[in-house]
């Protein structure tokens, strides 16, 4: 079977590996799609080169197909479709026992710390893995984990129907975000620096500001009758990306923490204190994210058709991580893993 | 009647006065005791200028008795004990109209915005004033203005009973937060650098770490089987009192920004999107918390006593002020207000 692997060094590379027979407990999925993460892309830059065993398959947003089924495997049959919650906690630290596994102190993120979905067949043990319906298209299915984060994400926020909310960042998971919010009842304002995620955003009816060229200050002032927003999502991992949040941030106002901020960043606690903010971090998922999240795509309600840019066969896996990394006129890229197209 | 006034250039003068009678919708207070806080050393420093018109009456935490109503009031009578909840809010801005009219855009904070406390006759609107039980003594009822101060930090902390919490910072607000939580279930540790304070708050049964002397991080790990705090009370205003309360907090604990920070600090934002966590910004009081600190008080459950380490006389204002700012051996100082004694 083909298998893109991340073998250090900035390099993906696409070998032939022989497929091995599931373990007990585990399942045999054929892969169908698999999206690449802004994660990956950071692995690629060898940020995570601390977690990743080299070589590895990567990838953690996918679909696919029971192949076959490891020993004393129930409830799952094979031909199934099939996406992956790629969690793996331990049960047993404080976060476990808080009932945060999902943030587990020692938790496995399959795709990163052990291998992912980046090849024609997938061994993972049968409790990561969630059934699809099945008339949600394989490809729209390889969209359920980012969804997943960004139903997290409302959620964490406590959003509520007819709160104002900003989304700093526009790329998949600031739409995705976007969209979810608009689901919840939310009015949603995205900003993003990029002419073509914008038209995305706009071409789902979602109002975006370009922070280059307009004045959001003023614009979120008009827009919410000078309160401020309830909620800003920042998505840019970037310093001006907070300031911009806390900014816009009506008194009691929330503020969502979900870029990767690899530095420290200073905080103007003094508006937290003034304006009653809270700011609160939101990590990856849990189960009842995901199947809202299958929920939204089976329904159309996030219509993943618009947000996926380009499909490139597994054997193109390498040409596909270099341009989504030099950017341009794309949102979600997924890599065709099924074995026909490989 | 004497009056002790901000004069600016750090300057407290005591003064007489004419006395004025109370305007339409207001009330004549004789004051009995006037507390000093932070604020007002803030005040004296000069921190407030843009805020103080010189010169001007301060203090805002205040016990009395009703001397003389103005026209329209009822439900008040001549001789009652009170105290006042000093915010004035607009009533009409954002803030006010989302119902937190206690951080209203346009609030006046008495004693600050307007004229204070620390004199013999104080003429306010009847509709700031708040009746204490008349078995509360008025040298106790002094506290509840900071007392209403810790009940409403640990409401915005969401603290439930059996859950953990530090307080970093042994001040008076510190110690208060303190006794507030424990009375709620939580159990409390309190970081404070001097020796004074953290006997106080050891002889009132607080559990203390010196944070120059002991491993914080080890002591925390141990108390909490390796989980970190559900809540740290960040009261210090420092930024290594941020830093302290991000690294102690377990997965979704909770940091409640108390202390002001008048510089801009910087925040692990990466452990606050990697433990879920969440930071709340908490300020002054709601009209519940006031009526919540009455009944502590009142019920000896925070033992005001135990918290007021001397009462001077009015005349000695300045003296008394110069003390608190010179630090050692202090809690809360009252200053006796009631025309007897001045």
């Amino acid at each position: 079977m083909r298998s893109a692997l991340y073998a250090g060094n900035s390099t993906i590379v696409v070998e032939d590996r022989p497929p091995i027979a599931p373990g007990p407990g585990q399942v045999q999925i054929a892969v169908a799609y698999t999206g690449i993460c802004g994660t990956d892309l950071h692995i690629l830059h060898g940020a995570m080169d601390h977690r990743v065993h080299t070589p590895q398959p990567i990838g953690h947003e996918m679909s696919g197909r029971i192949a076959a089924l490891g020993p004393g495997v129930e409830d799952l049959t094979v031909g199934q479709p099939v996406t992956v919650m790629p969690l793996d906690w331990c049960g047993t630290c404080p976060a476990c026992h808080a009932g945060h596994s999902h943030i587990c102190h020692r938790l496995n993120f399959i795709g990163i710390d052990t291998a992912g979905a980046m090849q024609q067949r997938w061994n993972v043990a049968a409790k990561v893995v969630v059934a699809l319906p099945p008339e949600l298209p394989l490809s729209y299915a390889a969209l359920v984990e980012p969804t997943a984060v960004a139903v997290h994400d409302v959620r964490r926020a406590g959003l509520q129907s007819g709160e104002s909310a900003v989304v700093i960042g526009g790329g998949p998971v600031g739409v995705l975000i976007g969209l979810v919010a608009r689901s919840a009842g939310a009015q949603v304002t995205i900003l993003e620096l990029d002419a073509h995620r914008r038209a995305v955003a706009e071409g789902l009816g979602l109002r975006t500001l370009d922070p280059a060229k307009q004045d959001v200050a003023a614009e979120v002032d008009a827009w919410t009758s000078h309160a401020g927003v309830a909620v800003a999502f920042e998505v840019s991992g970037s310093a001006s990306g907070v300031d911009t949040a806390v900014q816009l941030l009506a008194v009691r106002g929330r503020l969502v923490v979900v870029g990767l901020h690899n530095q420290r960043r200073e905080v103007d606690l003094f508006r937290f204190f003034w304006r009653e903010l809270t700011m609160i971090g939101a990590r990856v998922y849990e189960r009842r994210d995901y199947d809202t999240a299958i929920d939204l795509l089976t329904r159309g309600i996030v219509p993943a058709d618009a947000l996926i840019s380009r499909i490139e066969p597994l054997d193109n896996a390498a040409a596909a991580f270099d341009a989504l990394r030099r950017g341009g006129n794309v949102m979600k890229v997924l890599i065709d893993c099924q074995e026909a197209t490989a």
